[in-house]
């Protein structure tokens, strides 16, 4: 069992190196031991590449002439129960019982309707022996992203802000202003790689003048989400420059201008939350990190709409000004960030 | 303990009467001990009208001239948390308050989030003593469409259909064909009169012409959902006889006619079932029996989008003809109806 647990582990750091690149894939690591030794590694690339598994044969096919032999005595670890359907790649169960790999080690179930079982019910029809459940729950967190998209039929939630050690969001005269230092930005921009997309009120936009995009840090930038009922923003902000996707929320029209799509909602005084959050899930869009402002953030709050609240505490006290948003979590982790703290809350776990 | 579960038990028995009547508000029976004797009893009627807790109060005041001092020295039993904010009732944790009630046994709490432990914080902040938990799954069970609405977004989901004893679900033909027997043909109508849509696809709505609505059981018939694609179904057909709201999805308008409501979707290679479920959603919609056919029952099982099955087996055999679909789940229960077979599958837990 710890031997077990210890190439699961393995698998799962693997697995992390697609976070940003494979959704609205799972990320998914693969590890082949041939008597206690890797013989091959593998991790999901990119979204329509090839699966870890693959990945990890194909090592073993290019460094072994006697792949054939070897692969006929292994063990193929895996963080996610492999496909058993055609999807942009052959099914991965297939490969493994062609390759007559005769134990498969499987981390977790794929949630997602044509995989859910099929995956480990095809191989155990060969003859595979399937060993399930190892480090289940890191495996299913690792991909809290995907569960979500797929049990919840909505993106995972994630809300970001920053507060005054008293308790305040910005001050009272809606100019702009800095509560936490630039080693907290730059984690800040870490999180925006890594996730589908960026959603931010009218108010923020206007005030802030954000690019909402990833500066600070390697990878990708989100796409960008914005909430302006009566499209009020004018076009000279920096959200609206094109260099990347673009959604706008409003109640006058549904229209594509260059990168920006507009997306008319029938019900502004209803439900808000829940349209955008359906309309991204339709895109394929599986995590979204809201970054306020505070009626924005309050609106997903108080429809139980999120997952993980990560929240920094800057040194200064504003003494007045707009309250920061009031909500109730599991503390799941601590930490401090430059001269800032940064809380990170889970929303319960039945919800 | 076991006290109180009987007293929950009663809560249920009344809770139950509420059913077709309270949606979109949850069911809920109330019950009023005083030193071992019910003295007051209340559920909740109809959407819109008082709480179950108000009701048992009520009760408690007119019979008893010396209600005041009865209700300080009484237990308040409830099956779902009382409510803690102003809906369209004032909340019933302030009247309990009021009453000077020292007890309170509640079922499970509500997962709305404008209560969500909040009635139960209130009842506590004030000095109440409150008991939880008791028969918390059937609290939770008798309420899964309440819950499934708030928690998941979307209406509670029962497929039905029948099959032949060798698993056709109809002839090859396309000729209307009764698998099973008058008495699953009442038992249907009582379910149909228990949730608040019905849903068939073009097919079934073409070749049998039902008017999917309750003839055979007291009570309400549910709202028609009709899924015609190419709007290609006659106007002469029994669902568009305007005698029942009648929503139609389809890819050509939006529009209003009678009591028919036409929906234009705007992909309908993909998410046809989310689209629809979101719509219902968006009308406080919390539950929808799906009765066909085979290729909407089955868009909904491949989308793992359902919650409970109810499978009748005719005592025939077809030889040939359409499959029934295939579905896995949790086999629940099974019972003789008439000559007829009936299985109740539920869908994972986790789902």
């Amino acid at each position: 069992m710890p031997q077990h647990e210890k190439y699961m582990q393995r698998c799962l750091q693997l697995a992390e190196i697609g976070i940003g690149s494979v959704s609205p894939n799972p990320m998914v690591g693969a590890v082949i031991v041939h008597e206690g030794k890797i013989i091959g590694e593998g991790y999901h690339h990119k979204y329509g590449e090839a699966h870890a598994e693959v990945n990890a044969i194909n090592v073993v096919i290019a460094k072994y002439p006697n792949h054939a032999d070897l692969l006929a005595q292994s063990t193929i670890y895996v963080s996610l129960e492999p496909c058993a359907h055609h999807g942009k790649t052959p099914p991965c169960a297939d490969l493994i019982i062609k390759h007559h790999i005769p134990t498969v080690v499987v981390g977790c179930r794929d949630p997602f309707a044509q995989v859910d079982g099929k995956g480990i019910e095809k191989l155990i029809a060969a003859g595979t022996e399937v060993i399930t459940g190892i480090l289940e729950a890191e495996c299913q967190w690792l991909n809290r992203r995907f569960f979500t998209r797929v049990q919840k039929h909505r993106p995972y939630i994630i809300l970001k802000w920053a507060q005054t050690q008293d308790g305040f969001f910005a001050p009272a005269d809606k100019c702009q202003y800095w509560i936490t230092g630039t080693e907290a930005r730059k984690l800040v921009h870490k999180w925006r790689s890594e996730e589908d997309a960026i959603l931010a009120g009218k108010n923020t936009v206007a005030i802030d003048n954000p690019q909402l995009n990833n500066r600070y840090w390697a990878g990708k930038s989100p796409k960008r989400v914005i909430i302006d009922r009566r499209l009020e923003l004018p076009a000279t902000l920096n959200v609206f420059d094109n260099s990347i996707e673009t959604l706008v929320f409003n109640e006058i029209k549904t229209d594509l201008v260059g990168k920006t799509t507009y997306i008319a909602l029938e019900d502004f005084d209803r439900f808000v939350p829940q349209y955008i959050l359906f309309q991204l899930y339709l895109q394929d869009i599986q995590s979204v990190i809201i970054e306020g402002g505070v009626h924005t953030l309050n609106s997903f709050i108080e429809a139980g709409l999120w997952d993980e609240a990560r929240i920094f505490t800057g040194g200064a006290d504003l003494l007045n000004g707009i309250k920061a948003p009031k909500i109730y979590g599991i503390l799941a982790a601590e930490d401090a960030i430059g001269d800032d703290r940064l809380r990170v809350l889970y929303n319960k776990p039945n919800h």
